[in-house]
């Protein structure tokens, strides 16, 4: 449970926005990407568990901005899973520049488990898997 | 078959690049965006298709750009359907910047419809929409 | 200070990902739109003012996700400016579904003010579109 | 002038769209972050010319979508560059699967330069870089 999984990134320009900065919500989107390879890595296939019927989805999400990424920058987002109860997952996160390690972005993203109909539902594997 | 169909939009800031105007991707969300617009006009629902296994996808896109929009711009898309043959169609499309009608981008876009497995399959209800 | 600005939207497919569902990233530019929409409703142009060196940053952003919008949906983004302090100010906002008003999104937002050095700095036009 | 760059990439869950496809948008996407690396790589700083006020802005862009891309999927896209005239230049870019090679996009973008004022404008280090 206390691995700390870890993908690196470069910033595309696409990404910065007319401040000359990554725009905020391109952060969600570096989190996200390295939670599900995470979650790739543990062996759970977040498109086809969302195929067969079962949604991984955010609850809440806080992420504390402390200084903008730039066009070229390099960049590392980490994610440290933590189980807050059977249905709830929490994902600390955190994303530094390279290779000066200055702290980017810190965040805490809350999550649970349903199924088509919204009902919480966690099935066996990701259980298994958050659990190990 | 000659129906012109046109949206409104104004320009968003976060869809402003480093360069201060619109980002080059974003004019084809304006596009896709304005084409199931028109779908949804004339009784044809995208994403209901998709959910349903039918998938009308863009087989080729043309873009001219003649001019960028900028932040808090206002601007008009227009949609006109062409049918090239039983299974592709063709989308003519112009965005124009409001009020002065300053030409932005002209678009030609050809698409068709298939199956999950990636077949040329075209159901009724479409084959009647755009033969009327 | 205890005004409320508002502005409709209406989801478009592309803000959709493989759940079927707007992805979460995608609230965030809704957010900030309408952020920006009340900034230049008060008289304030974030894009000019980027353009002139003074950047508007948001510093800690907390969401909760309370029901997720699809393909179609209408929607309501509220914003609320609360000061927080000479050089902080909050944005409390909500997302609900039109026209069942159902709850989709709860935020907060604080920002605050720099300077092209990334120095605090509060042009007197905002601190005082801020105040009144 | 006949140097071919290339960048692999993984397909990113957010850029998929309810079709749990690659949304058509992205590949525009890839393609200019694939020139603005490859602009790098011969010396090219895109984000710096638009702070100077050069701005390398396309013309024209024709894709032609062979199939589409898929959660997970890695892919190689490729850069060519072609001096049209003095002010003009062509990209030839293509998409291919990986490992597969699979065909996914063919695309030439026609570009050129430009300064604040939207008057043609190469700057010599540009010119010489594409005549190299």
């Amino acid at each position: 449970m206390n691995e700390v999984f870890r993908l690196d990134f470069k910033v595309r320009d696409y990404e910065c926005d007319l401040q000359g900065v990554v725009n905020n919500a391109n952060y969600q989107h570096y989190l996200e990407h390295t939670r599900h390879e995470y979650l790739e890595h543990i062996g759970i296939d977040f498109a086809k568990l969302a195929d067969e019927g079962t949604m991984l989805v955010v609850k809440r999400i806080e992420m504390d901005y402390q200084f903008p990424l730039r066009s070229r920058d390099h960049f590392r987002v980490d994610c440290r899973l933590e189980r807050i109860s059977p249905l709830r997952f929490g994902f600390v996160q955190n994303i530094v520049r390279l290779p000066d390690m200055k702290p980017i972005v810190a965040a805490k993203i809350i999550g649970t488990s349903i199924n088509r109909q919204g009902r919480p539902f966690l099935p066996p594997e990701i259980d298994q898997a958050f659990s190990s």
